[in-house]
């Protein structure tokens, strides 16, 4: 099993809001409010912890409203090497209706001084090169720029770690300048990062093929229920998930994610590695959170998985 | 100045959430979002403490998100006797938009168990009797049965300590059985205790002697902005606040709690008492919170209530 950091720059206190019929303007009465520690990398870490990975998790949290995020840390035997910043950790509030309706309202999160940000690239220059692989996943907080996540990246490069990459916007598009070891957009958000479409199968060779050569060596494209598209120096692989119904999509995209690291760091056959992984993200939208809790499910789901390589005709037609 | 002891038995933290306009079923993008520790208690203990006062908070605190309460206990400088329970504090949520429109999703508070209500017992026979007066405030958390505060109520009183009572609906009919010595109800709440309608100033005198009679000294009947009547051994009192601009109502029944409070236990004439209480909540309307923030408003506003004993004819011709 491997060593994984995994850094949240933005994590979120996500608090799930039950409420029968929503009156706005009105005083409403909630059956239920739940509140948990998420952002990208921390349930990326929580997936790879399932598959048995060693997690060291990582990034800026909000000093104010910490208490979720450690309890989760304790109860998973993550290491913390979170840099606590002051104020809150931005909340990201999600009322959901008896009627399956859901509203997000999404919290400004802290501003993250230089120092802070610092202070992270000390306690990484300390801690990451024991590591097997570095996830490097979500949003950048207020204070944390484009080009400051670029050079945080080649630094982990430069230290010999095999970097992914899970972001987007100008973020992505930095980022992809350092050349990350694996990136999983979706389609939308790596058209919006190379600015061109890549909607078409063609495009897709065409944009890995200029990745490749940038230094990406796994372009993993998600695109939701009609599957991944996996690019690396071999053939070219597809899977598509079995239809599930779905109960929530939180988390799907960094199932998919731990599932490919998990298959890469374990040395698994791409097939494998890839139905594998195709599973997990399926398994993530069959429940309201995620995680691997039933492996006889999963086992299921990972047959009910197609995985065929595209063959260069099939590339060079679409 | 007194030392006076609130007991917050389901406190709340705050969540004021600012939205440009709430689009449900949507994400929507927040502005800001502010966290803080209230409930009736803590906010009657803040005006108190405005106001010179030596404070001691009490009550069930959930130990999950507590941070917000520690912080304002430790820059108040209350002396903290809270007792945590496992779980979160509730959450009362305000979605604030542009346009004025505010919408209130109030969570559901934890379980208080019988080990901590006894806890609480323990901890007001060591520490409440070195308090001048203990005021009781708000909602019963889950758990907690009104016949349970009534028994708190009389073994505070059997300790020699004046009882302010403000809470509604059970708790207010179980309390009123323990002869408090002050309650604060608005017309509707004492109503619905009484199981009698008390809009008439006829129906409130009726009312008053009956209190009286069961041991209730004070009787203070809040309407808004038609003002307070106050009922005691003595003559009775109205008080009718200046016209002011509503920013916001919150706190202002604590206000005028803390503020009759002050009075009585300052020694000022019932008039003065009277005049400042209502000048102190007319000041809570004109913010978005609450307290003493500026004396010469203060003094201000207190110009501004017009007081005067309510005469027996007045009484009997209503």
């Amino acid at each position: 099993m491997a060593k994984i950091l995994t850094l949240t720059l933005n994590p979120a206190l996500d608090l799930t809001v039950r409420v029968a019929h929503l009156q706005p303007g009105d005083v409403n009465r909630s059956q239920a409010m739940l509140t948990h520690a998420a952002g990208k990398g921390v349930n990326v870490a929580q997936v790879l912890a399932d598959l048995g990975h060693t997690l060291t998790v990582s990034g800026f949290l909000g000093e104010d409203n910490q208490h979720a995020f450690n309890a989760l840390f304790a109860r998973r035997g993550f290491v913390d090497a979170f840099i606590r910043v002051p104020g809150e950790t931005r909340s990201n509030i999600k009322l959901a209706e008896d009627d399956g309706r859901v509203t997000d309202i999404n919290g400004p999160g802290p501003q993250v001084s230089e120092a802070a940000q610092q202070a992270l690239l000390d306690t990484l220059d300390l801690i990451a090169a024991s590591h097997d692989a570095v996830v490097v996943a979500g949003s950048l907080p207020r204070g944390v720029s484009p080009q400051w996540l670029y050079e945080l990246l080649l630094r982990l490069k430069t230290m010999g770690l095999k970097v992914i990459l899970d972001t987007s916007g100008e973020a992505l598009k930095h980022g992809l300048n350092a050349g990350p070891w694996l990136i999983k957009p979706n389609t939308e958000e790596l058209s919006d990062a190379l600015g061109a479409d890549i909607s078409s199968l063609a495009s897709q060779v065409a944009a890995a093929t200029r990745l490749h050569a940038q230094g990406v060596e796994h372009v993993v494209i998600s695109q939701g229920a009609e599957g991944v598209n996996w690019f690396s120096h071999g053939p070219t692989w597809h899977a598509l998930p079995p239809k599930v119904s779905v109960a929530s999509t939180v988390g799907a995209g960094d199932s998919l994610l731990a599932g490919m690291l998990h298959g890469l760091l374990s040395g698994h056959s791409p097939e494998q590695t890839l139905r594998t992984a195709t599973a997990i993200a399926a398994m993530a939208v069959t429940q309201i959170g995620f995680g691997i809790s039933d492996r006889a499910q999963l086992a299921t789901l990972e047959r009910g998985v197609r995985v065929h390589p595209l063959t260069e005709e099939q590339e060079a037609s679409s």
